[in-house]
């Protein structure tokens, strides 16, 4: 999300995948449905994003760096024939930001041609890629999309699934790589929707609507069919969502509906692991995952936070616009009434934002203005939903003074970041984490906030799973950016 | 603002003017201060942008379409070198959306070079433009700027300002065309700040802070001086706005500081017109005219509309952002609690925005998604800031309702627009504006609400004029484009 | 043309000029054939090209930087709808290379809307340009086209031409600025066609041949009509070359046919000035001054410089393509056999042509390739255009001598250049120009030929004026730039 | 080379790759002169382009669709660091226009990086392709530079080379396909130079001179080193032409220098089969092949077409500047003077090129202008190097009578093209091959020629062998485009 650019974490992808059902005309596409999947998934991915469809027979592929809206136009969208495809939002991790890392990636194979898009990182992508190369294959890039989907084309070396059984070298490649990545597999008559046994990233499932009960809708819509997309917000009012892929969950889908082809147990004595700064902050607010709406949970942090740290003062508000529901939720709990504090100017482009300390002030004052009627005079909180480097927060509370506030106190919707991530999420190095380097005291001090306070790591995982729900009574978080415990352990060193 | 996108109207253009003071260093340049102000204006046009500055010899240009960010970047910022300048951005009202007409408008004249950038729309543009013409001069364009300009160059016929003496034709302008504008006019030595009689436009005026007070500035920065902006946003905190150009004053600005020239009186009779649509829709929140915060007029309004058209129901909520400060307002005086009904998807482009009804549900599913948790069982208060055409209410209310919302009711905070506008705002023909063809049930009826009501025009008048203050205790808005009231008279029809 | 970007010399513009007779289907657009016309004047101009048309009542523009190719696509020449245009290609001489000096010129004037196209430079432009500003007029440019445009406007001050006689302003204008210029002006119902009186630039007149009789021509064109084009090259097959326009000479061109107006006599005792250089570098070997075909005028130039400055050697050749004819002409006079020297690659761009000494051996043998079969071991006369700078011919000795040549004789079909000009050639400075500071033995060694010579003047005039033909039998050439005897004087300094 | 554009051959590929020897300053990189060979190589493709460097640790890669001129620029050639690389200029032959078909091809495998680019097609590429897609390797692309690639990393199915012996897994390659490339491949400390055993495809070594004896190039050089390239024009003067890659020859570039590593035999009883085609139309004519330059083997053709098929005319020219060569020897041999007929404007854009045929004559005569002196009155021969689809010829023996051609002859200095190229010509289909379709009499006159003649194939290789030189004394050339004798056989049909 745009308000998210000073502060430094950046997700990785967005998946989509759509199928037509049976009788489904033949001369309509399912781009058009993709495309406005990936549109509401830009969040997480605005460096690169393709589309690749097909009709049984060609597969057609179009990708580009960008966002979602300069990569597409009507002409491109036209040779996007096929009744099934999918499409792919993308934030580079671990492979560089070029025009060749774009996903999804196609490749032919003996069994036909696949595509594949994922979001996620292979934990283990050192010992998996070193098993493809040794086999004779040579990778064009470092992404763990190709890496994912050379695996898959290459005969387990037993030879015991020689032949076209795709679902069995997916489960072989799970097996493998247990973690983390949601995935769609197209070959030419099906796609594959595939979570990891942890559940680490999110993956859920939806019916696309007939057509008459879909409104405002072309009629180049499919009939019926199915779609799973990264997160539910993908299927606007179109797609009837249905339910999360579990973990471990393979999902074939094809003209004559879905199935559930297997689910692959994570390793003895593992729990589920579905990222919790999904909720706090990659998500957008009326996404859904384990049955509730993440709007809801975070209030219910704001609301936490006001239990665990109150403060006397006149206004609440927050850092627009992604504190606005835990303010919310803040103002409820400790009564204090909420009020805009400031108002985001939504036309600074990024082009005028320079690294250094000297024009941060400036380019803080250019996206954020102070609503002078809620700050002159007052006490006022400011809610947050994480600080990652703490270069923001600083010129911010130096504007509502400027603006006449008496007192600022800061309330993080989060606890501090203070781990790296591994399975997928670009987390600054531990030096820049600004909650490494200065304890609380301190960093209230170096920011200018009358206080500053977090929200505790078990009031985050307890306004997070107080309303949890699934569909096998498994809940379980990976929290280790703010723990360091990695639900599958650190990646071993050496590069290939 | 994006926001405004669908809603229809659009405005006219910001100007920006600024100058170092004597004891400016050689080796400074203002081209970032304009750039700031340009940059924090963007609001008030989209469609193209530029800058003039100069050294006192030398004039330097750089105009484009589009985006400020989009024009202006290192490489062309390096030549834009000097003390003073001025510059523009656009919404293209009377003249075509090109190149050509692109502000600001530079000519060179016998008695040197001028810079001409002005906001606003000449209610006698035709019969200047045919004296213009039959005193022989070529209009390369159908532009306001260039008639402006060429009208200054032009001696008057009985040649009794023949000289360089630019405050008399300046004067001379204004008396032969009173309304509308806000002009910026630079030779190689001064700028003049000019606002129309009526003061119909906005224009401000602050004082650059010197080098050691700018945070986060960087050194190429003038150690002091003065600037005039359309609205205040624009001064952020490096400028620190002192009081509005009064309507018909002139001031002059130069190395040695600032001067009023002169005030021209309107027309026999005449009471000031000041744009009260700058305080409903156009203008930033946190921008100040006539002594108050536009957010707080905003939500005055909202109490007032909650004064005036009150109903029961469980949740006040916004069309983000552009009703947030009257929902608010509205939330206060009605003692129902604001809750956030939906969020915006700031990733939507408009690209995909296609003119047709059919579209226009999943382009609104798009770019707002209801919050389960606030609409879910409710009976929900919306409130917008004004309904254009009305095709955007519509669709909203359907995505409320299909989240379950069990009532829907629409307040507006400003009456229904009913009138054209030839004062600089590009307001959709009678036939297209909503409130001209169906009335307040039907209209009701045709969105889906269960309620509709309009804030009155007196309501407006006096929500804005509550606190508002004038150097000279003159008052006056205009509001033609909701009574039809036009202050200055309407436009004769013959084109030139 | 490509050949000539190493040798310093541009030249200006090129003009064209389209009208459809009456009996002209109405849904016919002259923009192709200006469209092509202005492709085969290329040569003339490549920095900027445009093309404004009329239907008699709206005038269609399309004007952009770079080569006609680039500028003109489908999309915008469906817009360039009308049965009457004109077009120009540009390279800048007294204006800056920048959009807003892309010709055509169009304004707004009180007699209805006009466009100005024109070739050449006002030698008295100074004097022009203070007399419009002290008019009043601003202008935005220091393009001759723009004054040419505003003077045409103005009435005179006496008064007695008031009206919309166009003829007359023309006229008018022609008087106060006799040198030097061709000009298309076109009005809503006619375009005049105007030659300065000197005959400085070229234009000539042409017929659109029916539409039966234009071999490979779209059903878009028009049935019949008249052409006007700096070149006769421009005509190709589809218009049929009539005669030159004479110096002085105003055609009105309506869909009624063609007549001249009037023909402007030169200031008394003053002679018919063409620039000679049309003929020895700038002019396209196919188009005809004066009765001859520009290739055949080199040829003779190359006879001529046989008998002038023989040398025996064993083979003559020429830098390609520009010396090809002088070559073939040298060879014939001089009975030493004609063989290609060196073959020239047309792919090298001029991105990597950088104006070091250091580099310019690699860029010339990138752009030519001597055929060892003609070179090695043999004594070799290389015939040249004319030599500007004299930085690209050592090279290609050195090449030729790298290749095996054992005598290199170096022959220039023209004589030194010497001296600016103020007629619209873009020349070197004196101190850039070669024949100003190195005598021709000197040069030669600098340049490492065995020898070196020059074509005389006379012998020159002797070439061209063989066959030249005139409707009045007057002669008459411009040799400024070899001879600094300057038809119309030079220009006063002082800048406006 | 443009000339070619409206005949219908396109070439596939050129290659290039450098390596700076043992004294070279660490400070040096190779890429300018790759990125100079590259331009001189354009007319082998000028669809994409291509170069990666190397340091021995790090690949650098840049390429992009396009000219090479506008591909590589000041800032991406800086990242161009490294003493060694491989370029590659490309036309599509098998695989699609895209951007992920652009050569170097780069990967990474089990022992190291490599970047592969080539020159040709693969004969039995199906049969290829499908063994390294059977052992389980997925291919992204059609191309059989990823083929090549992935063939060459993966381990011969005995495995008795499963280490990294390069040299090993070259061989094994071109034993499973023997025809046709020319192949550069790179490792980070060495570059394999390949040339197929029939030699089908040329390939130069060339000794990169010292930096005192390279005129005019920057310090950037390394002082000295080793070349390949496709064509010895790329040498320009700063390499020196040693000699051809032999048949079969692996020649492995390291900073110790160069050593022939195998030179691999062709099947048993097939003779070399160099493709005829380079010498009479896709060479530069300054390149060397077989130890004569392409300029005179095509003089010599034309000496040959003037024995086999005289007339009587009155001047002999040529379609410039393809059929120059053959002209002047088609002039010596018939005492027949040459004379230039057609003069090319070298500005005449692709943009307008429309494929109709109504269009044709309209970009012919604006492509191609008469010289009136030459042709008028005139009997003349016209030299063409070769009729492909014979849709231009006949326009321009138009343009020839319509400048007064009393007879056109046609003579073209190559026979008939009739079949079908599968190593890496682009030959259009049978149907479009207008020697297919018409005999010479009908040609003739569908041409409007006065009389048509080929040269024989006979004559052609008479004309080619006459002083051509091999290493080893073994000459052949491949004529299956004008025989239909293919020295590798077809390729198989099914399609991978």
């Amino acid at each position: 999300m745009s308000q998210k650019v000073t502060s430094g974490l950046t997700h990785e992808c967005g998946v989509f995948g759509a199928i037509g059902t049976e009788f489904w005309p033949s001369d309509v596409d399912i781009s058009q449905i993709i495309l406005i999947g990936l549109e509401a998934l830009q969040h997480r991915g605005q460096e690169s994003s393709g589309i690749v469809t097909t009709n049984g027979t060609n597969f057609n592929i179009q990708k580009g760096m960008g966002l979602v809206r300069n990569i597409f136009n009507n002409e491109n969208m036209k040779k996007l024939t096929g009744s099934m495809g999918i499409g792919h939002t993308r934030y580079s991790t671990s492979a560089a930001s070029e025009q060749v890392n774009c996903q999804p990636f196609f490749v032919h194979s003996i069994h036909g041609s696949l595509a594949v898009a994922h979001n996620g990182e292979l934990v283990n992508k050192n010992g998996l890629r070193k098993m493809v190369l040794g086999r004779g294959v040579g990778l064009s890039t470092h992404s763990d999309s190709e890496l994912i989907t050379q695996a898959l084309c290459l005969n387990p070396p037993e030879g015991e699934i020689n032949g076209p059984n795709w679902p069995a070298r997916i489960k072989h490649l799970m097996q493998l790589s247990p973690l983390s990545y949601s995935l769609v597999v197209m070959l030419k008559d099906r796609i594959y929707a595939v979570r990891d046994p942890y559940g680490n990233r999110p993956l859920c499932l939806g019916k696309i609507l007939p057509l008459d009960r879909i409104n405002g809708f072309s009629n180049n819509c499919p009939v019926e069919g199915w779609a799973v997309a990264s997160e539910s917000c993908a299927f606007l009012t179109h797609i009837k969502y249905v339910r999360e892929v579990l973990p471990g969950e393979i999902i074939e889908m094809t003209k004559g509906g879905i199935r559930t082809i297997d689910v692959i147990d994570r390793p003895e004595g593992k729990s589920p692991a579905f990222c919790i700064f999904e909720y706090v902050y990659f998500a957008r607010p009326n996404s859904v995952f384990e049955g509730q709406e993440v709007y809801s949970v975070r209030a219910q942090c704001g609301i936490q936070l006001a239990i665990e740290k109150p403060v006397s003062a006149d206004i609440v508000g927050s850092v627009p616009e992604s504190g606005n529901a835990a303010a919310h939720g803040f103002a409820k709990q400790s009564n204090i009434p909420f009020g805009e504090l400031l108002t985001k100017n939504t036309y600074v482009g990024r082009s005028f934002i320079q690294p250094t300390n000297r024009l941060r002030q400036r380019n803080v004052s250019l996206k954020f203005s102070p609503i002078g009627v809620n700050v002159a005079g007052k006490r006022v909180i400011l809610i947050d939903d994480s600080i990652v480097r703490g270069n923001t927060i600083g010129p911010i509370i130096k504007l509502l003074r400027n603006a006449g506030a008496i007192e600022v106190h800061i309330r993080v919707a989060s606890p501090p970041l203070q781990y790296p991530c591994y399975m997928g999420i670009n987390i600054p190095t531990k030096e820049e984490l600004i909650a490494n380097s200065l304890d609380l005291m301190d960093l209230a001090s170096h920011i200018g906030a009358d206080s500053l306070e977090y929200l505790s790591v078990e009031g985050l995982v307890k306004a997070v799973q107080r309303n949890a729900k699934s569909e096998n009574n498994k809940i379980g978080h990976c929290t280790a950016c703010l723990t360091g415990n990695y639900p599958g352990g650190v990646p071993c060193e050496d590069e290939w």
